[in-house]
């Protein structure tokens, strides 16, 4: 079966569930369609003009601690990024004109990477190229492709198809009809990748 | 190890974390502190006069259908309360004043009962007598203690607390220094109260 993976780049938590998904859904005989999304419009929707982590201070605190928590059990380096939230637009523009390609799962991972594990400027172009060349691709090509107006209007589709699914929020899952939020949910949503639960006996 | 369980009566999440954290614990050889309080003030003092599910239609429509499939998999009732929040607020002062009593946690569940099994106005004396009457106490007595001022000031100094130890959600968590936050974390709590875990090795 096939699950639905929306992620943002600026999103903490997308980070822990981006660098597992794929080995995880593997381990349970499923694929991941990678759909890269934009939380700014979503959370401008919702009037937030900044992330809900900047805006209370205390649900920040607690997301940055309980962020170092998980990657320390997941054994993924975190280094706090020093501009927060980083916007990815470019990258976003990649991945969503290259959603199919084999070197995809890649490439998100290495912008997580740079975001979260090396602080850098994902919104530059340089740290693009540096994560295209990493998965062994021509930057200046992809680049070019991610800014023609089609793609540009194919990420802003894609945006809207996740505020059409109900998705309010980064990392989700999308398995069917079922939608799961959040790097804690992801277990839950591939066991019903392979069906929904049996009905509870009583 | 002793851990504080820190909850609300109209919070959603809080009532599988209510109902199953003294099992959980026992299971883990730990004791749980009840910890109730008020969310009301510390979302007003966020700005919002309303439930964040409510004032942002998509999250609660998802909390909803995320709790559903929660109280499936736990094997609890879950009927959608006609109301919502309700505001427990005699719940509270009793659940304040007679934190320690042996009565307590049956009486906490009974209220959460009523409220997410029952469909029951949990600010009614009535329903509150209802629930002290199922754990086999005096109602009268127990209500008119709660209402005292030394009791009401007692609620109001324990959400301030709440407020100082960063809560800002419920159900939360409290293990030495560390917060967690959400039914979902439940198990992380108890690992934590058992110790830190090891450094991971790389």
């Amino acid at each position: 079966m096939n699950i639905q993976f929306w992620f943002e780049f600026g999103s903490t938590y997308s980070y822990p569930a981006a660098m597992r998904v794929e080995a995880l859904a593997a381990s349970q005989g499923a694929t991941v369609a990678w759909r890269v999304f934009l939380l700014g419009p979503l959370f401008r929707a919702q009037g937030w003009n900044d992330s809900p982590f900047n805006l209370y201070p205390a649900k920040g605190q607690y997301m940055w601690r309980d962020l170092e928590r998980i990657c320390q059990r997941l054994q993924l380096t975190l280094k706090r990024p020093s501009v927060f939230p980083r916007t990815g637009l470019l990258a976003s523009r990649v991945a969503c004109q290259f959603s199919e390609a084999a070197w995809l799962p890649g490439f998100v991972r290495e912008v997580y990477r740079a975001n979260f594990e090396d602080d850098l400027d994902i919104a530059a172009p340089s740290t693009v190229a540096r994560c295209l060349v990493r998965v062994g691709q021509n930057p200046a090509e992809i680049i070019s492709a991610a800014q023609l107006p089609a793609a540009k209007e194919q990420l802003r589709a894609q945006t809207q198809e996740a505020a059409r699914r109900g998705i309010f929020g980064a990392p989700s899952v999308v398995v069917g009809r079922e939608l799961f939020w959040g790097n804690d949910r992801l277990e839950e949503a591939l066991s019903w990748s392979a069906g929904p639960p049996a009905p509870p006996r009583r």
